[in-house]
């Protein structure tokens, strides 16, 4: 936990208010930070620069957690310029400089490949995935309650899927007090699921079950709510969708059939910012160590 | 819980969607329904009547939740007239028939004290009050969700006032995952909060601790978040507000210190209409059952 | 809770393994123990005294929780001399020094009445009962456990009274996965039972419900496992009653039925000696406090 | 769950109360059965033969959760005849018959496969272990409540090792009231325990965390609290072993300090064993089911 990063140079690149909070952790913990792309945002002890220098003078490069545009513009809050990681940027990031970036699109990655740069995808790591279902969880059922007549609790709540998402929002759904069914299709996830006092009921039953819920929580990036699921379920439902786009709802035939049904965007910097960056600020200083198998501290800093 | 209506004529006057549960239910029971205010829904099976008409029809009034503004004026969602309780109304109810409404103005009750009406005042009865904690607990924490830049989920909660609304409040936000501190005066109270896992803080000690707040739920009606008690609070906490209005906060200088402050106006009518209708249906029945001591079944129905 | 007691000179007479906690705790707040019935327990600074000697000497009287038997003998773990609290003892006791005692007989009662000492018993104070019911619950869970075939998780558990230890089991049931049935006849209860997740009963309904029980926690102090109800109760179902002495089952008829029922005994001191030993340090400080209106600080502790 | 065994012959081979659970289940799916050692078991519709008439009778065989001893007998709680699975009986098995058994010995393994027989060990599929964790975490805890001088609620309880029993034994400690650290190696496990309410601790930590435990509940098998983590334990915490003998605890050692600490046999068929017996009949219809690809219905059942 006091994983010391004394002398290690970081660059942190756009982002938005989570990436304040990981700069002020990091220089806690003794870092000397690189900021590209934060010239509106006063943050103190933080060397500005642009994107061309900043790879040059780092041992380790930290990108935002959603990553590049089609492009390669990065988001930025706080800074009016545009960011954009290129080939000629690529090409100047030296061999032991990890890349730290949440998604990584598959152009990117090939590139990267071919250059042999380390690219360390984040987002999608257990424990960063595990941690960020807390906001996304809270920001799922915050929408079930703006969007329902009816309370959490003592709901019929179903959800779709026991990964890194669905046991959170469920065991957040029954401290609120709502009936929680988990839906999954692991011997193991059942069990589980029985052992937490949620009704367990495998996927291949959920055609039979389905008709009894009232708030439906899908976290399963695939078409789970099709035409044929979506006839079982009551058109007083209200479906909360996390899946990744383009989602696990047949949404016009929802629609269709008067069942409202919403996509989650689910991310966790707009629903709870502070505790996502405070998310990083605890993932990042071990990513950091772990990567930096030769560590060549700066003189300079 | 069978508690059977059979023969018993409801007059329910004006309300929102919540009657609409309301009269299904007492229909279910057996009841007799006269609808007053409700043109513009379709409730099959109810007799549309005016209040003058209805309150020599019946056996039991049953006026809405918020009862009546200071003129005596009912709101009443499905109709387009006005529905008003004057004093020839008043006049007009016979001595056996008991009046519900949620909240009766000090007008009202002087005046049906001196015509020897029987008013009884449902929205602070115990039952009705816990049961209703339910929704505005809900509402709250939604409030909380979108006001804050935390997640609910291990944050610093304070609940001030371990009430009806209270230990609602407290147990859901312990549910999602927050460390929740209570606040109370009675020794009973502490050691409970201790029993259920909430830190327990006496009123008396709140000024020392305070400070660590990061989300306040008050729910005491008088203004405990003051001046000197604003001044120890962080300026990044959010205060919602269930106190009645007023409210419990010095919202003029809590917006001068920069703190969020909000009033929640924690109704069920709105957070979750369908659940507070069924509250209101779990409720009724027993209560027109204890209060017709006299009841003299209508052979016409 | 920092309640210093800098000054005040405390008896505690006799009593077990608690009073060690509560000596130790009081001296940490200042206060100069006279310890009765402590020969044989190393407890440094603590100045032994007979009860004669004692009453005379301090400002504070405490004795156990469990009183004192028919005859007047205390109850003390370390020491072979036997204390007795009798008439001579009573009226050596000057009039401003108040005698803490957990349940005082009725003939200490009037006795003291009639010589002007006040008495505060405090194992009936709502305090000490809701923090002692915590061992009390765990106790009783714990001979459910050693005393059925089946686990807590998932079986259908009863609770007989919600009142300060009735609260306290059903939460810890919940807490370890039963499916909890609440039973109480106040609507606040049954509407308080609601919102916990608990299933509501109305003790007017139980005879039909009892039926589908198979652990049964009765801590209403009155007979309602009488012959009828048990009639009602499954064969194989546990009955742990915690209801005072002589309980709150028709033990015989239970027995001829097959039925198991046990009366846990559940006292604090034996289940958890050291957390009722706390316990007592929290709540004696603040009590001591609170009736030391005239409090003459002795100069020469 | 509707699995049917409609004509399946299942011989079900020794065991205690458990398997007259599991029997009876079978047989309302439909299962013919044939008992081997419940001569003294009054069990209605049961074929009771020898192991040498059963093995060439049914499509299915079932042995006990605890297998056998070093010699080959199986524990059977309802016969005086001794059951003995040997090599003799191996050979007589048919090649598309599956065996299932709770443990196989290595010596059985071996055998098994050169004769080319089908065995399935249950006891640790991930199913049936996550469901027997259940009673197994209900009799730690229940160890902990007989042996400690304070409450599992607001202890500080250490779970080490966070797998198939740790997170339940985890879960329950909180639900009951206790300050639960739960330790592990892995970033997922800590992430979700984090995300559970427990305090996360990685292994490498816990040398200087340990020392603050009231209670540990050992799950890992292997010398986790060896001499020198011991020395940081305080002296009057209590340690419940549930890893597999010999354990995870240096006992001589611990015994030297004054520590107690105590082995949890942990089998669920001796804390619950109706549960025990309701979680084999839930397990094995799906598994016969699975394991009988060419099954062969028996006409004449």
């Amino acid at each position: 936990m006091s994983a010391g990063l004394k002398g290690i140079r970081v660059a942190v690149i756009g982002g938005d208010d989570r990436e304040l909070y990981l700069i002020a952790e990091l220089q806690k913990l003794g870092a000397y930070i690189v900021g590209v792309g934060f010239e509106k945002a006063a943050v103190p002890g933080v060397h500005i620069a642009s994107l061309k220098e900043a790879v040059t003078q780092v041992d380790v490069l930290i990108f935002p957690m959603y990553g590049t545009d089609e492009r390669g513009v990065i988001k930025a809050k706080y800074t009016d310029s545009q960011i954009m990681l290129n080939k000629e940027i690529l090409q100047a990031i030296p061999a032991h400089v990890p890349l730290f970036i949440g998604w990584a699109r598959p152009a990117l990655k090939s590139a990267a490949e071919m250059m042999g740069i380390r690219i360390v995808e984040t987002a999608n790591m257990n424990e960063t995935a595990i941690l960020n279902s807390i906001p996304s969880a809270e920001g799922a059922i915050q929408m079930a309650m703006e969007n329902t007549v009816i309370t959490i609790h003592n709901s019929e709540s179903f959800v779709l899927g026991l990964g890194r998402c669905g046991w959170t929002i469920a065991r957040m759904l029954q401290g609120i007090g709502a009936r929680v069914t988990g839906v999954a299709r692991k011997g193991t996830d059942l069990a589980r699921a029985t052992e937490m006092g949620f009704r367990a009921v495998h996927f291949s039953d959920l055609e039979d079950e389905i008709g009894r819920a009232e708030i439906i929580f899908n976290t399963v990036p695939s078409l789970i709510l099709d035409r044929v699921m979506l006839e079982r379920v009551a058109r007083d439902a209200v479906i909360i969708d996390l899946a990744s786009i383009p989602g696990g709802v047949d949404y016009e035939y929802a629609q269709m059939l008067g069942i409202k049904a919403l996509l989650a965007p689910g991310l966790p910097g707009i629903v709870a910012p502070k505790t996502a960056g405070k998310i990083l600020a605890h993932v990042y200083p071990q990513l950091i160590l772990r990567h930096l198998t030769t560590v060549k501290p700066s003189m300079e800093s």
